[in-house]
């Protein structure tokens, strides 16, 4: 059976589109894999390879086979394998003093999938919703395919501006209109840095109870701080009107593809109800679960140095060939991330070709906004490159955006 | 932080969900792991745990950690690890000697969740589809959630009955109106047992040319065929208008979530746009690939001689007990299930309490139809049970049965 493999576009069936899949079209794909032929990769948040506990995973595999081989094998929980949203109870005890059970999680392909859950409840084209301006690319994908609108409100060094959130949710209310929800990253802003101050997070709650809205607070960085206060989670201020989501990517392994939200138990359904048949994956779940019970705690401690020396060799390399600038580096308590404001009178399509021929990739800030603007800021990665090679590249780019002026 | 774990019913919040979240509200859950306290597990789909080749899972996983570790914990392609594409192509070589590219295929969370991303692109609320009634009522849980409308096409000991497929047509087209798609289950349909005739699956392929229209094309059972010739896909028929979905969950093992659409390049950047965030599983994707890279043949021809044990058992079962009635039973030439029309006279809701009594977990009719209908119809899984108990359990079954005459 030789099939006729037709190159036809797809535009012959273009007319039998979904709404969703028109208004999604041709948006960029967040980049998942590091780029091969840049020499230092800035550009995707990709975990540092060297730490991935790869005995420790055959190991886990191995143990876990013997025990529960034959659940791992087959169709799971609705709601996610209850060891799994048991250890994301622990976790949050263990760093936050934060008391959750298994009924108010509920598993995910990783917490991109998470959100999508949360935007599929709640959101229909059109509506209206809040964001930080800016806020994570892989998000913004995701809120297109949904077709909300989506109002902007900026970060400073406290996070999201709540006087803005006020101002825009207000607005909306002048025109009878009902803000679904208010998606934030609370720890280490991604791409910006910042982390969303006390006054602020009540503020925000406050917001959200005036203005009878939910909060989305995505938080798939918080236990990777370097230094700085912990801060209490929206959801710990308000646990009925927070949906927050969760990830082993960072502590473990994006290749796991676990993610969650922690609600309000009434909410579960319904997210459940977007999951597509048999449960999020039984086997990698119990994988992660097995290796994560045992040693999440030293793994941690482990990542926080190993980030946190990447982010200051990254830091250093910049600094040391841009101080005399007036350019503005982000110095985040912790993730992946740091956010630049490039110097007055550069370039940015100079310092796009630039990055390319030295061979350094990097996001443009562009990628970050979804109402438009971020021309003179780029977002970097430090999180994938060991710390020499972070330092030697920060340096070869910052030599970049010093020739890319205007 | 000790939050206030409040018992706030979502109703609070009814009036912010989006659309689909009230359409899909309150449809029956599918059950996705062994009734616990059935003594005679014929409900779900599940597969046999006995078969799961554990030690191979665990030996693959080693192996696989050695060579792309580092690939598999970290985020994936988009559309889904290549190497488990490739092995797709492998297998519809091997099993239909049909020759597709890896550039056909996106991976998908399971089959249920490839079905969903051919739901999402191409289905908006209201938009009319045609399946087969009955069928699988996990897939009719996806279609409500989508919120299309479905015109049912009966089925018959060929299949679809596709002169009613084209009054279906016709009828749209009458009323202005254009088929989005066609949704059928080709190989020993679930729940009904037919496999689609050659004849019927080309004149299908007319209808979908003719009314211009798509086919999405469920084969989950195809290479567990026990007897009867295997007839070439509808895909093999028109790779352009035909979606095909696949999984591994029945040939190595539900608990990787893996499945697939296999459809014209042209279309696979619609179905990856719906898969939000970082590629499936890129861990699991290894893991199945290469435990099945070395022994899919040998595995697939084992599982069609457990699989036919258990269905021979079975219906020995039910025949031994009702065969003087005038009960009809499928004999379906391979998959997991028999679907049976109860004899004339059984109380339905009687059957349906002593089957509890009895501890055997059955399916109703009644939930592989979306429009109504079924009510003297169970069908029952052979698959989880051992052959013994499945004769066991059939004979008990067929008492109960009998018991239930009104």
């Amino acid at each position: 059976m030789l099939p006729h493999m037709s190159n036809t576009p797809i535009a012959r069936f273009d007319d039998l589109l979904s709404t969703r899949a028109r208004i999604g079209r041709g948006g960029p794909a967040a980049p998942t894999r590091p780029v091969v032929n840049a020499l230092y990769e800035f550009g995707g948040g990709f975990p540092d390879p060297a730490s991935f506990p790869y005995e420790g995973i055959v190991e886990a595999t191995a143990r876990m086979i013997k025990v529960e081989g034959a659940e791992a094998l087959t169709y799971g929980d609705h709601q996610g394998y209850r060891g799994l949203r048991e250890l994301v109870c622990e976790k949050y005890e263990l760093f936050e003093g934060l008391h959750v059970k298994p009924e108010n999680i509920v598993v995910s392909n990783g917490s991109g999938h998470a959100l999508s859950l949360a935007f599929s409840a709640f959101l229909d084209i059109g509506d209206p919703m809040l964001s930080e301006a800016p806020t994570f690319s892989g998000t913004l994908n995701t809120i297109r395919r949904h077709g909300p609108q989506v109002l902007d409100v900026p970060v400073d060094a406290d996070g999201m501006v709540t006087a803005v959130a006020r101002e825009q949710l207000e607005r909306l209310r002048r025109e009878g209109r009902r803000c679904k929800l208010i998606y934030t990253i609370v720890n280490f802003q991604n791409p910006a840095g910042p982390t969303l101050s006390l006054e602020r997070r009540h503020e925000l709650i406050r917001l959200a109870q005036e203005y009878d809205t939910l909060i989305l607070e995505d938080d798939a960085y918080g236990e990777l701080r370097f230094e700085g206060q912990q801060l209490p989670s929206l959801y710990a201020l308000d646990p009925t009107r927070v949906l927050r989501a969760g990830t082993v990517s960072k502590i473990l392994g994006a290749g796991f593809r676990l993610g969650w939200l922690c609600a309000d138990p009434s909410m579960i359904p319904i997210f459940q109800s977007f999951l597509f048949g048999g449960g999020v994956n039984p086997f990698a779940s119990r994988v992660a679960t097995y290796y994560l019970r045992d040693h999440m705690k030293e793994h941690v401690a482990l990542l926080i140095d190993v980030y946190r020396a990447k982010r200051d060799a990254m830091l250093k390399g910049l600094w040391d060939v841009l101080g005399n600038t007036d350019v503005e580096i982000s110095k985040p308590e912790g993730g992946f991330f740091i956010w630049i404001k490039l110097p007055t009178g550069t370039d940015p399509a100079r310092l796009s070709e630039r990055a390319v021929k030295v061979r350094v990739q990097i996001t443009p800030g562009t990628s970050f906004l979804i109402n438009g603007g971020g021309e003179n800021f780029i977002r970097l990665a430090y999180s994938f490159e060991p710390p020499e090679r972070c330092y030697d590249g920060a340096r070869i780019l910052a030599e970049a955006i010093l020739d890319s002026r205007r």
